[in-house]
C-alpha cells in the first residue's frame, strides 16, 4: 500500500526499460497510483521516462501526466503530436487539468490542442478557463459539476444526475440553481438519500451556501476554504451565476505554496526553489539576499571607522554579539506578524497597540538578556566602561530592533506589499547596523571613541 | 457572503447584549456562519462571549463551540454541568470533534460527561478514539462512514446507506467491506447512480483504495492525502479492517502546523505562538534562542580576544560583516534542505552529491561577493593586507557555512532530530563563531595577529 522508491527499484525499471520488457514492467506499474508512476519517470532520465510513459493510455496517461512536475511534463509532451495531445490526453482530463496543461504548452501549440478536441463542450470549457488568470478562483476551478433546479422533485433530480454524472469524475456537492443557473444553495448527498422520491428540491436544500466570485485572489480563496472547512467551494459570475467549483486538493497547494514562499522569505531565498533544481539557479535565488548582507557589512564597517575604536579594542570584540542580537529579534518580530497576518488572527488591535505590547515583550527579554552579559563580562574581567556599554547597548537594540520588526511588516502590508519581506535579510541587516550605530553611541558615553 | 469584523461592529453586538436585546441579536447572527460566530466570540470579552454562545442551542451551539479557540472554548465550557455538555453539544458532534472537546476537559469531568452520553454508540465510538494519541492517524480519524458489503445489490445498498446517513454528516465516498468489515474498495457515488439497480457492488467497486494504519503518524497521513489528492482517506486496524475515516479540512490543520512551526525554528521562535499570546508566554518562545546567541556573541569576542587586532584595528571593522554572511548562508543551505525534507523531494541523491552541488552553489556565490567586496573595500582605500583577508575570508566562509548548513539538517533528519532547528539561530551562531576563526586564521596569513 505504500511505496517507496529506491536506487534499486529505479535500477530495475531502467534494466527492464533497456531490455524492452515492456509487458512485464505494465503489468507491474498498473498496480501503483498514478502518483507514483509520475514520481518514477521523474526519477528515471528523460529517454527512459518518455519510454514509460508511453507504456500508458487514454485515462491512465493522462491522470499521470497532470501528476509529472512542470520539467518532466515537457519532456514526455515534446515528441507528441497535437493531435495526439489532444485525444489522448485532454480529452480524458478534467477541465481545470486540462486548461493547466494547455497553459503551458508553446502558443502555436496551444491552438492546434485546442483545434483538434472533439467534444466541444470541453474545448470550450477550457477555453473559458483560459481566461482567468492563474492566481484567481477562476483560474482555480473546473467546469464538471452537478447541478439541480430547485423545482424539480427528488426523483427528477436523481435522473437528471445520473447525465450529468458521466462528466463529472467525482461528486463532492450537489448544487441547486434557478431557470437562469442562479445559484440558490446546495443539497446534501444524505437529504437526498434520506428524502422522499416526491419531495421537491426547494423544500430540502441548503440555503446557506459560501461561493467566490472568479476574480477572487487565489490566497482568499484558500483562506475561506480553510476557515469554513469547506471540500469544495462554487464560484458564481457578477449576476451570481455558477460557473465553477473549486476543490481543496488545488486549494491545499496554494496554502502549500503560500507557507513555502513565507518560509523562504525568512531563510533569505528569493525566488521559488527546489533542491533539485540547477547550480545557476539556486546561486540566483541566493545571491541577492548575501548581496544585500554584504553591503550591510561595509555599512557596518564605515560607522565603526566613524569611532575611535583603536583605543577601546574590547568595545570592537563584542560587535558581532550586538549586530547579531538586533537581526534576530528583528526577525522574531517580524515572523510574529507576517504569520498573524496570513492567518488572518491579529484581531482587532491598533498599531500603538501592538507596538506597546512588542514593547513589553523586548523589555523582558532586554532585562534579562542585559543583565546576563553584564554579569558575564564582569566574571571574564572586562573594565566597567565596557560591561556597561554591552549591557546597555544590547538592552537599547533589542528594544529597537522588536519595534522595528514589528512596525516594518505592518507598514508593508498596509500598502500592499509582501510582509514576509521584512523577515527577510534586509531588515536583519538595517537591523545590523544600526543596532552597531546605538552601540557605539552608547560607547561614547562611558568612553572617549 | 463575507463576513468582516469590525471594531463597530464588534461595539454594536456588545450594547445589544448589554441591553439584553437577545432575540435581535438572535435573527441577526442566524445569517451567520458558525465560524465567523466563533469569531466574534473570541473579540468579545470572557462575559459577553459566553451570553453570546448560550443565545444558540443543540447543533448551532455545538458547532460553535469546535469553531472557537481553546482558550475560549474553556471559558464558555466553564460554566456548563456535565450533563449539559454531553446532552448539548456532544450529542450533536461527529465523533471526531467530540472526542477532541472531551480530551481537553479536566479528568473528573471526561468521565462524567462520558456518563451522560445516551447514545450509547457515540459514546463508545468515542471512548475509542480518545484511545489514540492526537498526533496519529487514529487522533485524526471520525467513526462515521458509510459502509456498504460487496455481496449486497446496488439497491439493498442505497437502502442500507439510507440507515447510515442518519449518523453521517457528510457523505464523500462509500467503503466496500466483506463479512469481517475487512476494507475492500471504494464505491464512487458516480457509479452508484450510473449502475442498474440489480448490479452487484463486487461488480462495480473500485479495488485501488489507499488507506492507513491508526498509528501512522499525522504528518504521514497529511503527505499521502496530499500526494494522492485525497479528500478522505480512510483508516484500517492491523486486520485491514475498516475503523474509521479523516478528512482533508482536518489534515489541512496538520500541515499548516507543520509549515508554522518549521517558520518558527527558522526565526528564531521554540513554540508554538501566536501574536495574541500574553507577554510572558511571547517571551519565553523568543528569550532561548536569544540566549544562544548571546552566548554565540560572547564565544566571537573571546576568539578575538586571542588575536592581537589593536595593531590591525581595520580588520575588527569587518567582523560583523563576517559573522553576518555565514550566518545568512548557513541558514539558505540548512532551509533547502529542511523543504526538501519535508516536501520528499530530495530524491536519492547520496549525502556526497548533496554536498558537491551545494560546494558549487557556495563557490559561485563566494566568487561573486569575494570580487565585489575586494572591488568596494580597495576603492575605499584599505590597505592590501585587508582587503585581501576580506575577500578570501568571505569566500571561505561562504563555503564553509554552506557545507555546514547542508550536512546539519541532513545528520539530524538521519537520526530523527527535526531537521529545520538547523534553520535556527543554533547553526547561526555556530556558523558566526567559526566564520569570526576563519577570519582571523587567514588573516594571520597577511597580518601580525
Amino acid at each position: 500500500m505504500k511505496f517507496e522508491l529506491s536506487k534499486y527499484y529505479i535500477q530495475d525499471i531502467s534494466e527492464k526499460l533497456e531490455r524492452k520488457d515492456f509487458k512485464i514492467l505494465k503489468a507491474e506499474l498498473s498496480e501503483l497510483h498514478h502518483a507514483d508512476i509520475a514520481e518514477l519517470i521523474e526519477e528515471l532520465d528523460d529517454e527512459e521516462g518518455k519510454l514509460l510513459f508511453e507504456l500508458f493510455e487514454d485515462e491512465d496517461s493522462a491522470e499521470i501526466l497532470i501528476e509529472l512536475d512542470d520539467e518532466n511534463r515537457e519532456v514526455v509532451l515534446e515528441d507528441l503530436t497535437s493531435q495526439e495531445i489532444a485525444e489522448m490526453l485532454i480529452e480524458n482530463l478534467d477541465s481545470d487539468d486540462a486548461a493547466d496543461i494547455i497553459a503551458d504548452l508553446p502558443s502555436y501549440k496551444k491552438e492546434e490542442v485546442l483545434a483538434h478536441i472533439e467534444d466541444i463542450d470541453h474545448a470550450s470549457d477550457i477555453v473559458d478557463l483560459l481566461s482567468y488568470p492563474e492566481n484567481t478562483a477562476g483560474g482555480l476551478m473546473a467546469k464538471e459539476l452537478i447541478h439541480v433546479n430547485d423545482k424539480w422533485s427528488i426523483l427528477r433530480c436523481v435522473s437528471e444526475m445520473r447525465k450529468q454524472a458521466e462528466d463529472v469524475d467525482k461528486v463532492y456537492t450537489i448544487y441547486v440553481v434557478d431557470d437562469n443557473r442562479i445559484l440558490l444553495g446546495t443539497l446534501s448527498l444524505k437529504k437526498l438519500l434520506l428524502s422522499p422520491e416526491k419531495n421537491l428540491i426547494k423544500n430540502i436544500y441548503n440555503e446557506k451556501v459560501i461561493s467566490v466570485k472568479a476574480n477572487f485572489d487565489d490566497e482568499e480563496v484558500a483562506n475561506i476554504m480553510d476557515k469554513y472547512d469547506l471540500i469544495v467551494l462554487p464560484v458564481v459570475d457578477d449576476l451570481n451565476r455558477l460557473i465553477g467549483r473549486i476543490t481543496i486538493d488545488d486549494v491545499v497547494d496554494v496554502m502549500k505554496e503560500e507557507a513555502m514562499e513565507d518560509y523562504n522569505k525568512a531563510s533569505g531565498i528569493s525566488e521559488q526553489v527546489d533542491s533539485s533544481d540547477n547550480i545557476v539557479t539556486l546561486t540566483r535565488a541566493r545571491l541577492p539576499w548575501l548581496l544585500i548582507g554584504l553591503m550591510g557589512g561595509i555599512m557596518g564597517a564605515q560607522v565603526m571607522g566613524i569611532f575611535d575604536i583603536a583605543n577601546n579594542i574590547e568595545l570592537a570584540f563584542f560587535t558581532p554579539l550586538i549586530a547579531a542580537m538586533g537581526g534576530n529579534v528583528g526577525v522574531q518580530s517580524a515572523a510574529i506578524i507576517v504569520q498573524g497576518l496570513a492567518s488572518n488572527s491579529l484581531g482587532m488591535d491598533t498599531l500603538g497597540e501592538r507596538l506597546f505590547k512588542e514593547l513589553g515583550v523586548a523589555m523582558l527579554n532586554g532585562v534579562i538578556c542585559s543583565a546576563i552579559i553584564m554579569l558575564i563580562t564582569f566574571l571574564l574581567g572586562y573594565p566597567s566602561a565596557i560591561y556597561f556599554t554591552v549591557s546597555i547597548s544590547i538592552m537599547a537594540v533589542i528594544i529597537f530592533a522588536a519595534l522595528f520588526g514589528t512596525f516594518v511588516p505592518l507598514a508593508l502590508n498596509k500598502y500592499k506589499i509582501d510582509p514576509a519581506l521584512a523577515t527577510g535579510p534586509f531588515i536583519t541587516t538595517v537591523n545590523d547596523v544600526l543596532g552597531l550605530f546605538i552601540y557605539f553611541m552608547i560607547g561614547k558615553l562611558f568612553l572617549d571613541l
